[in-house]
């Protein structure tokens, strides 16, 4: 039986995969899991994406462009607009799912060994990507007590060495929620600047910014045009994470006609996907003003249950719909076990995702867990009731 | 501005991908183009496929499985019972078409630098999927005066050493149409156990084997279950290529672990595509019938064709629906340009693949074309006269 690959041996799982057959388990038992562990939200997708899908009338389901239909990225170039950010459809390359982005973004920029800067934690899936490419994640460590902020520049300097090739963030945050500051991102320009680095940044929540705070784009940036790599995702933006519809964005066409080289051998984004997504831009600010005050009110209703229970501390997330709660137990992978294999709060418990997955430092995160707040109000108070009594009763309770 | 990847610098393009300005000038002069060029059948997608994603009725389009729809996938046992293949779910991975399974697969078994040999011409993505793996292709010729059969053995184990990691076919194949026989494939078996060694086989084209002959598939071959590693799609099955839905199938229970890691890191394959998949595994055997009857009619009448020009010699393939033809030219890449920049017969051209992009041996099918008989019939008739008309006017011929 000849051997699978060493890339394959040192892929790592997803952070809530060995959680799954416990959750089965539990379910076969009849108990109701409140699952709070992935990005997946209960908002409908906007009837002008699923209608146009309905209606569409053709009779070959053909193949796109490689790039996506011009149609669908010259509309885009609109939506965008609407951000002051200014595109023409050949800066964008329509990719299946936003997860297509990254990885393409990452094998046209980086070498086998080179080094990838990301603020920890970051979605887990980034080291995947990197692993498949052979590209080093080198993490910097955020910290829970400033919610997450971008870490001070001169933690990223002492990092930067010959092997460093990029940086990249997630703004706003998943798993942290935190929206990164006009002048957070700034520093950021002159260090990439200083170095000449890429800079890719993962803004598929860019509908989801709290509180009057402003999103700033890393296309914002000014006189860092070629150093820039927008990776973008309509999953949350219509809740339509099925479509598998994403985009790569840059104004370097030297990365974009790379891009385009490893688009055209997997030959074309999700048809589907795109003919709704193209009918979507079309959707009412009313539909995003309406989910977003429904996520503030999540949000708040989390965070402040969260913050009363005894010892656990939560920073309030100012985007997406995640927030990492530290909570006053030994070890978060095995509570988020323990809470589906050994507890249950009137046949009712709770799914987490374990922080330790997003983490790229061993040992950080332990005692962290993200809460994904995609459930409705009623879901929710239930899922912190079954939280708060789980963390009365946790064996590895410290305090 | 920082430097793009070695990878994406050396990452090779389409082979028609320099033509396509070409095409696009031609079409401005006012040029009809019949485009055999590439595999975009004209054959309608099957009602059920379509009418399932117009009814489907869900208000969230959610991620599915990370290895696909459960019940499609259970679904999709019975369609290759039909063809003595026996699996279970588990043994299937959906995958965003083809392409992702291929790309999957390679990065599954092979480390950098490993090496994997491939019967040519063979369909030219699979450099790409293999260069993004950094996996060197070792092309084993194979030659148009045989029709393309299987090269002999022995030239196989003249290529085999320490790096060698697997073979790779495509049954039958793109691009020279050939249908491997028991025989060939009982001789692949023998040599992969012998050296152990994986054996990719992508057999996309399965519906479409002509003239009675047998499709034997890989899964066929007993004793060698955990080097097999099938590669599907329903693109060409259902004319469906937009849907982006493939399958990479194998028994190997450390490679379906390995790959579900990568599906995993990609999150899951196109919703949309995989309703129509599903409903589509209903479609009457009478839509094949009618499909294949169409194509071998299309073969017959391109092979008879093209043989009657002179010069031109082109073997009569026993499935799928792409032809290689060898002309009495100098270059086909530059035939190719020309019928699109310099020649019209009554303001209609054809658009062919030039053979050399199919080829991994430097030099190799200089004079030969590519021809994907996916028109309908008066299409094909046109187009033929097109290229008999410009086999007398080409100022390269060589005859």
């Amino acid at each position: 039986m000849p051997a699978i690959s060493n890339k394959a041996k040192e892929m790592p799982s997803s952070p809530i995969r060995k959680l799954v057959p416990f959750a089965e388990t539990a379910k076969k038992k009849g108990i109701k899991i409140y699952h709070l562990n992935i990005g997946q939200p209960d908002i409908e997708t906007p009837p002008s994406f699923l209608n146009a899908v309905k209606n569409a009338s053709f009779k070959v389901l053909e193949y796109s462009h490689s790039a996506g239909n011009e149609s669908y990225r010259k509309k885009l170039c609109g939506y965008y607009h609407q951000y002051n950010i200014e595109l023409e459809a050949s800066d964008i390359l329509v990719t299946c799912g936003g997860s297509e982005a990254i990885s393409i973004a990452i094998m046209a920029c980086f070498n086998p060994g080179d080094e990838l800067i990301i603020p920890e934690p970051f979605y887990a899936n980034y080291n995947g990507f990197s692993k498949t490419a052979d590209v080093k994640v080198v993490p910097v460590s955020s910290s829970i007590e400033s919610g997450f902020a971008l870490p001070p520049i001169a933690d990223f300097e002492k990092l930067i060495n010959p092997k460093t090739k990029g940086i990249m963030i997630c703004n706003p945050g998943n798993p942290t929620g935190y929206l990164y500051s006009k002048a957070e991102l700034q520093a950021l320009k002159e260090l990439v600047k200083k170095h000449d680095l890429f800079l890719l940044s993962d803004e598929v929540y860019r509908e989801f910014c709290y509180d009057g705070k402003e999103y700033v784009s890393v296309m914002h940036l000014s006189g860092i045009e070629n150093n820039v790599i927008l990776l973008d995702s309509i999953s949350k933006r219509y809740s339509a994470c099925g479509a598998r519809i994403g985009a790569l964005i840059t104004k370097n066409k030297e990365v974009m006609a790379s891009a385009l080289k490893f688009a055209q051998a997997r030959l074309s984004p999700p048809s589907y996907g795109q003919i709704g997504a193209e009918a979507a831009l079309d959707t009412p600010a009313s539909y995003f003003e309406e989910v977003k005050k429904e996520y503030v009110s999540r949000r708040d209703f989390v965070i402040e249950a969260l913050n009363k229970m005894p010892g656990v501390f939560c920073p309030k997330p100012s985007g997406a719909f995640y927030c990492i709660a530290r909570l006053p137990i030994d070890n978060s992978d095995k509570f988020c076990q323990w809470l589906l294999e050994d507890f249950n709060f009137n046949d009712q418990t709770v799914m987490l995702a374990p922080a330790a997955g997003f983490y790229s430092t061993p040992g950080s995160g332990a005692n962290e867990v993200r809460i994904a707040y995609v459930l409705n109000k009623e879901d929710l108070k239930n899922a912190m009731a079954c939280l708060a009594e789980a963390l009365k009763v946790y064996p590895g309770k410290t305090n």
